[in-house]
């Protein structure tokens, strides 16, 4: 797995059907269906607990089963490949537009891992002249605070990175937090990469505002009927070498943490700047009243 | 610098001068004095913020002023040298006695970096029967939870690693915390390896119990006057490779952080389990009432 | 008044109504009306500050005003009253099977009083094969913890009962809080059994979640003006027997207390989980804008 | 600027325009339309960050465009202003029948600066009979606290004004604290007079009910799009008299300051009374879906 | 097991023994050794967690050992047995008048159990006049709230009971709570009977003063050690009678919680008011520095 | 009354008597004892409730009663003056010099109404070359403010002056708070200048440290044995002047207020730097054993 962050990789999932179709070539409509529906599932199981891919999928395929000839089937899948490409990029600049406003000249931020509608955040900012400095987490086990530090030097932005175990060192000294999102659960959860609930208590308890960045594909409408957001464990060579630990020696390793509304300042999303009490809203206004029906 | 630890810091301190002494052959007593006194000075510059480095250099060069004969003051700094080692064992012992009763069975605790004294508390739990797991945070960038998980693992525990951002998320399944100290200041504070504070800051979020393990050597009387821990920060190597990040990135690594009093439930002492709040008194009891004249 | 709970409580108002149709003979359509609005009366001054039974009251009778006939009337009475019920009993299995998946295997929960939406939550969970321990409250003075033992006990449940002074002891060894509701206010405030404020308190100490099981027939809309929920005291012959005090010693006997927004993790109900910010948001919905008219 | 309160801001504004309008006389359509727009800059930029203003404004001006005669627009205008004062006036009086209810016999309320709003909620109890003591804060610098506590000493409620350090020491003896409301953001943080949030803070503490009285013209749509709030900072002569201090002290005098969501118990509007979770609904049900349209 | 409170227990033990001096008649000087040895085994044993009946039997027996005659030996009992009775009911009275000061005319106190440390605090202040208010809870299972109530009523005080479940309804109402201790540790957590830490968690929620009396005896050195105190579990039988629940259902019936020093804003001792973090210092100052040695 | 603070109230004091011995002329021993002794009274009447005076009188006439001349008697008084006067004198400084090392280059300090400790500490920070900017409040209602920004300002200090409602507001720019004290409890609470409980409040929501400059004679013996400190209240005139408000307006102006330990992280004493929990420990050093005598 080397796409990361929900954004991304819904946009994978959406292309990767839409170059399907774009590639395909001979069958007939039933087979081009079945091929459909048997990618979606290989898609939708290389990450199958990620509210966007799924979000991504379904409207990529929306719109197939009614479609009456091959090409008709093949456009679709194509143009909603494109169009749900287009809304999710134009989500993240309008998102950077948002949270661009919510930053003051002089404002020290904070982010972790390497969110793409955070960063969009913070680039926006800079790029309006603002005069800020950024502290990235390096992000264990991954570090893909590397890959945040290197697109914020490039940016041109003052960017100084920091082990995980920093986070309240350097808390006292930055004015805002801004994280993206994996998942929304719909009483207001945040699910994103693990380390992201201590910035998010560290930064409360330092009377620091808690940003979250995230497209509103990413609310989960299933959290609405109590699903859990599973949360994925992975393996041990992530975190350690062979032969480092001992073989009776357990290494946990989740790649997130859920953090609560309470330690949420407010959810920067496409539709404007919410509270988390919000979310519930958004997600019945996107679904409609049948999500309320028995 | 490789011996990690404040207790073994000052252990090391004092038995580098009772072999100084032992080896020593051939001048006058002032001779001795001076090699002393210059080998004391080479000593504390190494750890130049370590109180307990400056507790087992003064506790070990004790009486040499007074010596009247060359032989007087060599075999003054063997006894003191093996004198505050023994009794820095001891208090060791002496805290994983104490501290282990803390534990009941069935207890799973966290620890942080890697403290004998911490360590000496989860061990003795251990070899009393009790049936106990432990969490190990990695403690980057020079992951001294890779020690811990071996120390644990060598003493039969049953011991998870995680990395630091997971802290929170395993904190509601923890039952105790013990950690180990490099300095308690007078007012009750802790300086530990950095990220310590997270733990305690996440401990007091869900109700867990926070104790310190600490020798009183490693309670600072300069602190009683307003002296600032320095804490030390270190070269950006511990924490990227060359190539790794652009130039223009810094990175901010210190050693230490501050954990308030108000996090800590309990410090164990080699005299007792005490409240922050007690710290003051040992130390007047401990360095005498000539502290407060001014 | 022997009948529990608020959804027990509108049930019966429902059914008290369809029985009255049920068993109606002779008259006029007038006096059919005339003995409906005595009944109604009758029933919402048992228990005055309900707002289920409002509900449950109101729903039955909608439509007898405007009915044609006698026969019509009586009908619509019977019709509704089986609809509501049917409509309140589906909402508590709806419930219970977006509750149940909030609980994990190996969960221990605690739950206050005798509430049948979250022992069908819990009795769920229970079905579904999930280890569960279940810590339930005495719930003093009518002591509804021992219907509630009785309850999960022949569901098979192991089910653990306290004291109400015990309920903070036994918090840090619960994974989750799920309690009932006699009402919702229009701002997200919990009225329910007394004692209900002080499990979400200590929940909220140690980072235990708390959840509502709650039908939006206990929103109660009269809050979105200002009324204020009125705690029926009850008499002191419930708390102590004849001479066990003096006379000159009162008795405070509140039914119910106000749990705050804030420490309610989220609120289940049958058209799914929700925030405590988010049951204005129902209200309008099923209420109507006609609401906001002045 | 002598006029205070962001509803009397807003009905002199719209007055203002009516009273332009009344006064017109001579010139064509297209003469009164670029008069109204100039004095309508001209008062928006009196109060440039007013929020309840700029809804005042625009509703008094809508419709003009679409008027075919120079009568028709100057009746509009007449119209339209007369309307929002009745309705900004009718607001008032709803929210302290709302508000009056959240009041029980025997409190003691608290409050700050110098609101309709809240002074309307605070009359309306007494007006009902029930026994309420106040302590009205001086709120410096312009110490509308005189206008506060004249105003309810004339309507008969027993009054203590206390300097604005001593909130926290009197708030231990407070039931509920009823503010006013400059502007309220789309994340449900008020922003009202500097010290609101004092009184928010200690309120917390003390486990005190804080309720924020707002006409909704107060909630800001453009705080959806992540605009601050600006904060005006006014002179230094509001604070000091010339000569008290030298010349190098500085002196930082804002007008408002911001309330977190997490403070604020529940809002009191025309429309009802809402958790701050709820804002994001009410603009979205009053500005209409095409805020949402990027 | 009739007696109630330890400092009641304490006085029983030292009265037992004395009355066993008294009543002894034959035998040599060991044969009473070996009786008064025997009897305090079977003293201890009857309350085998009580710090203050330890304290109390070694404060009895002491000299025993080092007295000549028979005669001698059963005197020092006598005298020590009196001595011991005398100075517990002089730290109870002590502690009353200081108490007595923290009270004001016009407050409501809120008190636990049947604490007669506490209880002589309140009445003391109601003897000097003052104009006060009682809440006291019934304190299941054994409801000692009924001894309280009757106690305060004969006194002339004004006080009401709650259920314990009603605690935190009434804390908003209640100027500061009074309860008694059954242990006081080394880092100043309370051991008190269960509930005490409910009251304190809800009395630091509503910036309530919570105040231990407690006598120093009940001070334990031995949680220096790091001793935990063992909290007692008591029959089911206490909670619910015969029948009432399945054989299958648990009940879990402790004696004692345990309240954290931050919950705590003095304890009241006969030798003054103090903070716990002065516990320790106490605890010196009465068992000398051969408690710190090792 | 024009001197303000509990330091320079006790030397005025002393010195007051000091000045009585050195004009006096005339009379016997016994006739100067008791001008003393009504001097003493009319002194510590003028402000009966600060513990600083009791302690700088108490000094000054020790000895007399022992004097065997009058010569003797007004030289003890005199020179008792000048060591009370310098000794205070004294801790200023050496308070001054422990609090400046608590401040980094580049801090920003809040102090609150006008303490000499407190500004000590602060114009020696800046002294020893520390960029340091200082907040100060006005300290309604005399203002004190004024004379903390010119004392600051004529130091060369960086200082900005707020209105007391702005503390919250500047508190996230704050990187340490430094106030006096009247007085401090056995338990560790602060008696200060009204409003300085908002400061520490508002420092502990933000994480800022809150520091008290406190000599020792400022400890309180009396509230070892639970006096109340009593808070003055004064006229109405200093908040209003005549006419501004209706008559039937009470104004309520209490001079202190009180801080909890739980929001001290340190009292800088010229003993050192201690937790409120060790205040206890100095008074009985200071006072000694007898005070714990019944």
């Amino acid at each position: 797995m080397t796409i990361r962050g929900a954004g991304k990789i819904a946009r994978a999932g959406a292309t990767a059907l839409g170059d399907m179709a774009r590639n395909h070539s001979g069958g007939t409509l039933e087979d081009f269906r079945g091929e459909l529906s048997a990618a979606s599932k290989v898609i939708l199981d290389s990450r199958p607990t990620a509210v966007s891919l799924w979000n991504g999928v379904h409207a990529t395929v929306k719109g197939v089963d009614e479609a009456k000839t091959l090409d008709d089937a093949v456009q679709t899948v194509i143009s909603n490949s494109e169009d749900f490409v287009r809304r999710s990029l134009g989500a993240v600049e309008t998102i950077a537009r948002i949270g661009a406003k919510r930053i003051s000249d002089g404002d020290t931020i904070m982010t972790h891992c390497n969110s793409s509608a955070a960063l969009g955040v913070i680039k926006e900012a800079h790029r309006q002249g603002k005069d800020i400095k950024v502290f990235a987490t390096e992000s264990r086990p991954w570090r893909q605070g590397i890959l945040t530090v290197n697109d914020l030097a490039k940016a041109g932005v003052d960017v100084t990175m920091i082990i995980d175990s920093a986070v309240r060192t350097v808390m006292r000294r930055t004015d805002k937090v801004f994280v993206g999102a994996d998942t929304i659960t719909s009483h207001g959860a945040l699910i994103n990469k693990v380390g992201t609930s201590q910035l998010a208590l560290a930064a409360n308890e330092a009377r620091v505002q808690f940003y979250v960045c995230s497209e509103t594909y990413k609310f989960s409408p299933m959290t609405l009927f109590g699903d859990m957001v599973t949360i994925e464990e992975r393996d041990i060579s992530e975190v350690v070498r062979p032969g480092e630990i001992p073989d009776s020696v357990k290494v946990f390793n989740p790649v997130f943490d859920s953090t609560p509304a309470k330690y949420i300042d407010a959810i920067i999303t496409e539709l404007g700047m919410i509270s988390p009490g919000s979310v519930y809203d958004i997600m019945v206004r996107q679904f409609g009243d049948s999500l309320f029906k028995e």
